[in-house]
């Protein structure tokens, strides 16, 4: 049994408390957030107390934290927590800033501990599949990869002003995604974007439509698609091909369904957002999350792999600015940024 | 929140009482079988008591009986739980023959009793959206449904023997499916069956290849066609004709999947057996149930539902073996048979 | 190069005479008519001479008559054509009658004519391919077939008032092709019809809705779903359930367009009628039956298979009207109807 | 009626010969080739005379030259065609070498030829449908196309040493199709090559994996993947997204039959490659021609789309070989090349 304290009980806090709750092999023990009534309110729902931080850290029957909260606290939280020994689970990305999650991987490290970075989408049952066969080499090494990765609609422009723009915030997820499936970090990374459909991005200076290249040591390749408008729903499409052959991923749709009339022929709809997209993904996360602790091993999806997204996030933003391709070198085992290819 | 005892530790057990225990509005208090060993272990497994039936209809704590016993116990378990005033959700059918079924109906009928029968096809996604699309005139009235169900495999002959056939067995699922999409009973039940794959079926007397076509009063057709030999998974797909258009349901895959090679393009499995493939239905089944119970309606696929999908599977039985079509009337407010068409 | 004569320059007579056009190893050396202008037109858009029929059958120049004039001339110009000793490739079906198309039957038996009666599906190739992986013995030995026919919309009375009803005209084909891909004739039929739809169909006591059930001597069954109202085009599917396996046939669709936008997810429609449906079948029929002719083979889809589908349609028609299943015997190698099962 | 001079008896000539001699309004009256063998051989199967290409020039009953010759004479036939007056379809490309392709231009100008460059994509019914509902506005102003072309397998080395590499082989339908459908050309291309799968790409200094970039005037962008080795058959997709939704073309299969057994779901192939795939555009693309040349109106996709589409795939190669992206630019109305970003 592994009982958590939730820090953040926004939207995403709330999913995370409902599957905390729900788990048979952890409790929900308490919920901290600076919103004393959003607080309340979520712990109450699962009889779990309210805290704050300072007395969540000492507390010793706290085993874990779930770090749920914005962005710009995670790199903190996560170094309290890793002082204090607790177990972490914390939502991507670490930081906005490489130089500030380079600070906090110093903690981690010289604490030892245990951090998972929520990349909820390599435990998605469709991904999973994916992922298994093509370690099974059922199509040989992988030589190109697609990534398409839209949201139905743009965030409301103050979300997207804190959040890092469209690479940090969206794509980072599709970086994760390849580096599992390569098993490896790209050499060079090219993208770019543009606002095309939302004013709201334009008026930030983010994008709403992006690409990205992202080119291996061996030369494989991958091509990463976002947007913010795929009105029909949450788009997230995959496919790896290897010199034997292909595995794709196609959107699920919400029920089997066809619809059939003078008019045309209908299918559903894919889920409408991503949360409905990965709800077993967060579910499978936390499982792999609570066995790993349990077990005494090291989580899956680790610090390094959340710094590395990140570095590639950074390099892409940087891509896009300069119209350049950006090389990645390593010095000391870090992903470093070159600027001229 | 709603106490129930489970009686019944078999595989479908096992499921139910998982469900309860996961349920927000449930508890599982009590799990009785003749066989000591497997009620005291999933009983251990969700903190409930071991008790006997008696105890059960005894103990003032327990609200409701989920009945998962062998089929030829249902009817009498239903009867004893009336009296107690239990609520009361037991698996199909009620019995295999329509006689005992109307006895036990007096006894429910006497009590008032708040009996759910559980076709939990009804509660399925994929059915309920097309279900709510009919019902909102999408293609007009139906007119011609087909409905194919089969098995992966064929059930060992211990099982065959006691379960009433294929008609009684697993067609009944489909014949209610019919009534409740047709929002009608038909007056006229023609079927057949062959032993064609499984030597076990052809042993007990039993089919394992059948077609049944309904005809409604307003000249609407249904035709269920079942098997036990679908070796790739459980083939479960629905279609309604109207005037207007048609809605069409066919097979969920395990994901999304499609793996293509030299040797050809392959997609994911359906499900391999009913329990996965309406694992969400059986749980909004069991939310149905406590909604109404709480509420104090009366719950969805009542007795009533039962009773016309278990004549309509003596029709059937009937018919295969006559290979004359079975005329249904109406006497009392009950579905009879009348043998010559 | 093999020379025809076609009767009948109604709609389905200038498809076959394109296709004779076109084909490298045949001409249309003539177009026969009662209609003369019709006659003509069609003749002068493919540089083919006018005849009347006794020109034809007296010409030397013309090899084989493609009948395509309206059914109940079918059997009169099949035996004049057998007398003439031309290859014969008939439209469905022989005649409305069984005892019409017995007489022809001995009129071609007499002459040993050289006939192809157009069961055009046979050469369709997606149901070739399903075809040819069953007589691989992909699945086993066929256990169920089902198949699902049905026109968007209904023909006008004055159609349907010749047709000889939804049995002998439309459901024929089906039967034809359960009997191909089982390789043998029904031993019992069980039919049903519907008017529900249109209201053509109800004035003319034809059906718009039907079902038919075959059963085979093995206990192999076949279930058939006619209808005339199938508003987004035309709906032809199929499926072969074996020990083994199954294989299905899915409506093809006009492009692989998908449209997805916040209304829903839509793709491109099936093909609107069986003409465009089968277009790839009908000029693989004709070339099936030249390449017969010329190699001094006995056609495809003969004689046999024409009266065996016509007789299945007839206790079809009958079964409909008694309410009954009718038993099917053989008497001199003839397909005859008992009435009671 | 149109009389068609055919050089170039190779395997694609094969094709255009039978489309020219099926079609209603054109004649194959000669054909020419260096190999006299093999001009004999396909003229005779048409009815077609054999000539030589000054012979065909000279000849006032030939109106129209199709060439299908091999990449290096392209130009210099147009050219000859041009001053003599014929109506050219040109197989793609024109040229290898840009200059090369100026200079003919300067042919084509002067002579005011009616020149067609073998763009079929532009026919093929699928992606016809695609951009008739992209002109409708059905999902707003096109922001992002991902195209998928993949061979099945690698050309021969001694192809692929003439074949210009993958870009302007291959790729160069991607760039003319991105055009046709944005309705302009862009002003960036980044691309990057690898030789992976197939060791004759390597050894001819060509690459079998291909990504390219294109990005618009109005920030829109088009994503091309290529590669040699989609061992299923030939793999073209194509996705456009838009402000109000998106519009998707999936691979056509070559029936729809799918085989379900315990070993797995599977579903016929693609067609295996180019030509079986656009079959029906090579069809329609003649037939366009003609129409335009008969008309007397200049035909669609002419030399400037031509040299477009070769100014990118020089850009692409460019690119690829110096890691950069390569702007471009125009001058006197043609596209030229910056190379530094």
């Amino acid at each position: 049994m592994l009982n958590f304290a939730l820090i953040g009980a926004g939207r995403i806090g709330v999913s995370h408390a409902s599957l905390i709750a729900n788990h048979p092999r952890a409790r929900l023990a308490a919920v901290i957030d600076a919103d004393a009534k959003a607080a309340a309110s979520l712990a109450s729902r699962f009889s779990a107390a309210t805290m704050n931080w300072a007395e969540a850290l000492a507390d010793p029957a706290i085993d874990a934290m779930l770090i749920a909260s914005s962005t710009d606290t995670h790199a903190g939280f996560i170094e309290d927590a890793a002082r204090a020994g607790k177990a972490i689970l914390s939502e991507k990305p670490i930081d906005l800033s490489l130089d500030r999650i380079d600070r906090c991987g110093a903690v981690v490290t010289e604490t030892k501990a245990r951090l998972m970075v929520g990349f909820n989408r390599r435990f998605d049952p469709h991904i999973a599949s994916l992922k298994a066969r093509l370690d099974d080499e059922a199509i040989g090494r992988a030589s190109q990869i697609l990534i398409i990765n839209r949201d139905a609609g743009a965030p409301p422009p103050e979300f997207l002003r804190r959040s890092g723009g469209i690479f940090r915030d969206m794509a980072i997820h599709d970086y994760d995604l390849a580096c599992h499936l390569f098993g490896a970090a790209p050499v060079a990374v090219h993208a770019q974007g543009s606002a095309l459909v939302d004013p709201g991005a334009a008026s930030c200076g983010d994008y709403d439509t992006a690409l990205t290249v992202l080119t291996m040591a061996d030369g494989a390749q991958a091509m990463i698609a976002n947007a913010r408008c795929a009105r029909f729903g949450f788009d997230f499409r995959l496919e790896v091909l290897g010199a034997k052959g292909v595995l794709r991923l196609d959107n699920p749709r919400e029920t089997t369904l066809i619809e059939a009339d003078a008019a045309g022929v209908r299918q559903a709809k894919p889920p409408q957002n991503f949360f409905a997209r990965f709800e077993t993904a967060f579910a499978r996360q936390l499982d792999a999350f609570i066995d790993a602790i349990i077990a005494g091993h090291s989580p899956p999806s680790d610090f390094a792999d959340g710094r590395t997204a990140s570095a590639i996030a950074e390099a892409a933003a940087k891509s896009a600015t300069t119209g350049t391709p950006i090389l990645l070198d390593r010095k000391d085992g870090l992903i470093i940024l070159k600027l001229q290819k």
